[in-house]
């Protein structure tokens, strides 16, 4: 029985995890596999440390001493894809830059399949990896790119694929949900929140991509690939972080028997397919609204399936590297049955902001007579429906009012409208900024 | 490009579902299996009235006239199964008697893959179908046969295969679920709760294996085989059912922030593993305890992803139909690579009682004082440790108290022994039989 061999680049939390699962599990793989899946190699430039670090046999490391030049960590690396025995590499070391690119096209020019969690990557490089690798008929692996361990993307591919699916809801960066969530929960403002989320490793230094939806954008492009087979490119739809969710909103939320969360949204409508990452208010009756902390979900509409709802760890080093394991395991399997065509399949991504969909408008105000009358005169002059509409006085010990509109279906800008409306409307009684939330039944 | 053909017996439900997508999709089903799928024919004793039911073309259905006799139907199968050109048979007759067993084996046997949701069939079968299946290197699809639409199979099977699953908790009978749901939340009697299940179409007119657990241990027994690697039969391990479930109990259940819910459960432990199907306290941090009406969901826990919870539809025609097509696909596309090894892999069952896990004692009583401490000296003779204690009094405009005994992990025979010491140490001030369920957290 031939032996699959693989070798990860990048021995960082998710290579060391690889490394630590495909050496502790050798027998199960093969039983999954139908073949024995060897770890042959591992590059990292700090082999010492990542060996101590990990656990994993200084031996199975290229280079000596303690660190790799840069020529040397270049000259093992292509020792590593000119090693025919040498089925599959794993990327993980990150980054989108044109090196990392070109790692990934020479690994697979060089007749490798390829697994990676590196969603930036795919996000901006996608589509010429993903040719490439078509036409040298090798398979590219990302499962753990896009929500860690939840087997979201063979849920798709393999688990859904006699179904038609016709929209996505997601809870896609774990980060941002444990800041919602705390913030929600706790009332702390958007920066103790993110401050506790750095503390607990939760975000990194640079929080950037995590808290303006960048990241969350990445994964929503690969679904939508997955799904729709659209290849969109990052700016093709609308990204909206967290930045600007204030603890009021989330107490907003809360007191309308919602939460506020950063939702991947894809949906197919008459002519394509409308998406946006966007900070939505989601119905307690949704179960997306339940995940908090670093948790992911993502909930799939199937023509024929109905709702399926996946719920898992987004992150972490086993967590992820078991995802990669097993794109490893599939791989080993099914070979060049592996391969998916690259390229779109006629679906195009239409704007988001011409989606209808229920809005709530919040704010507080000073809890005066005639306001009511005022703010929904103001909207209903943009031809908005007003569903409900709710001003609570705030309980004792408490000034002020809730207000709270929930719209009919309509589309942002009539919303944008809106808010402008009862801005003008009501100046003089607004104590916070009128926000609209599109709302997630 | 070589066409892969389908045939389905038994045009009922399921099998009107599975030929409405495949005739529906041609064009996603070809790019998604690399290859045209074909439905080849369908057989079916009623087939104008299947025709006419599901708007499937007469012309697919074998035989003529309304109503096919036995010696039609068994000609017009063992044509289907003697035609070289079907590659894969689905079976959606139902049942799992010596015939249907026979039509599988036969399937099988004459070369085809099998797909099939027919979970009686798996339970009662199984062993000698997939040995059957591996020596003829065919494969056999049962996505269908576990949950529906969720896509379960797969996802453990493709999606976890870099992990090892170390529990499983489901609820997987809709029936069941529907039933305590309006128990709970209606506080129906379950005599009403079924009715009203009937009405629906939820339960069947005879609901037996919906609610004395049996459909849900046939689903219990697939997951042992795909995690666990273990061949069980049904009656290796304990099956209760929601017959003794009271409204009284789901009362309880809220009161203590809790849903009962009938639980597939599954865990690895020192030894082997433990199964069993029974109604158990979900707390409300547990995702389970929120999944209401028919919907089913699994949650898994691996050893390195941690928690997966997977929900959504676990019957219906297209919902379960997708399934079966997902099956297709697969196989149309994998081929051999899709049959896998039949048989035990050294895992066994071990008994559930001698689980030890917490349990939550329930029962009505007399608000009379003294009663705290009689109860609790009787479980604490049992060497049962209490976690916590609850004795509450009820509100206005009603009489006596809900008793709650919380311990710490036990077993199911010392939890008798304590359930037994309560009624007779405190037999006149009971209003309701004492009642444990185990309780998830």
């Amino acid at each position: 029985m031939k032996t699959f061999k693989v070798a990860i680049l990048g021995c960082g939390t998710v290579g060391g995890g690889v490394a630590r699962i495909i050496l502790e599990n050798a027998e199960i793989l093969k039983r999954r596999a139908g073949v024995p899946i060897e770890l042959a190699a591992i590059l990292d430039l700090f082999p010492e440390a990542a060996s101590k670090r990990h656990g994993i046999p200084r031996a199975l490391f290229k280079g000596t001493g303690n660190e790799l030049t840069p020529d040397v960590a270049t000259a093992e690396t292509g020792a590593i894809l000119s090693d025919p025995s040498i089925d599959l590499v794993v990327e993980t070391i990150g980054g989108s830059s044109d090196r990392i690119r070109d790692l990934a096209l020479s690994a697979i020019n060089a007749g490798k399949h390829l697994v990676t969690a590196n969603k930036a990557l795919l996000a901006k490089r996608g589509p010429e990896i993903f040719k490439a690798a078509y036409e040298k008929s090798r398979a590219v692996g990302f499962e753990a790119s896009v929500c860690g361990a939840i087997p979201i993307i063979k849920g798709i591919n393999e688990g859904m694929s006699g179904d038609r699916i016709v929209a996505v809801n997601g809870i896609m960066n774990g980060t941002s949900n444990y800041i919602l969530s705390r913030m929600s929960r706790e009332g702390l403002s958007f920066a103790d929140a993110l401050k506790g989320a750095q503390e607990k490793g939760y975000a990194e230094a640079d929080p950037s991509l995590d808290i303006n939806g960048g990241d969350a954008g990445h994964k929503l492009l690969i679904l939508l690939k997955i799904i729709f087979g659209i290849e969109a490119a990052i700016g093709d739809f609308p990204v909206t972080g967290i930045e600007g969710v204030s603890a009021e909103d989330t107490r907003f939320a809360r007191e309308m028997d919602a939460a506020i969360k950063l939702i991947c949204f894809a949906k197919k409508v008459e002519g394509g397919v409308c998406a946006a990452v966007r900070p939505m208010m989601v119905r307690s009756a949704n179960i997306l609204s339940d995940i908090n902390n670093a948790t992911n979900a993502v909930r799939l509409t199937g023509e024929y399936s109905q709702e399926n709802v996946l719920i898992g760890q987004g992150a972490g080093s086993l967590e992820t590297g078991s995802a990669i394991v097993s794109d490893i395991v599939f791989i080993a399997r099914y070979g060049e049955k592996a391969v998916r065509p690259h390229g779109a399949n006629g679906n195009a991504l239409v704007p988001f902001d011409d989606l209808p969909m229920p809005y709530v408008i919040v704010f507080d105000t000073e809890d005066s007579p005639g306001i009511t009358g005022l703010v929904t005169t103001a909207i209903g002059k943009e031809r908005i429906n007003i569903d409900t509409v709710s001003h609570n006085v705030r309980g004792a010990g408490q000034s002020g009012a809730v207000f709270s509109i929930a719209t009919s279906p309509c589309t942002a800008s009539q919303i944008a409208r809106a808010v402008a409306a009862i801005r003008a409307a009501a100046p003089t009684v607004l104590r916070s900024e009128p926000k609209a939330y599109p709302v997630l039944e």
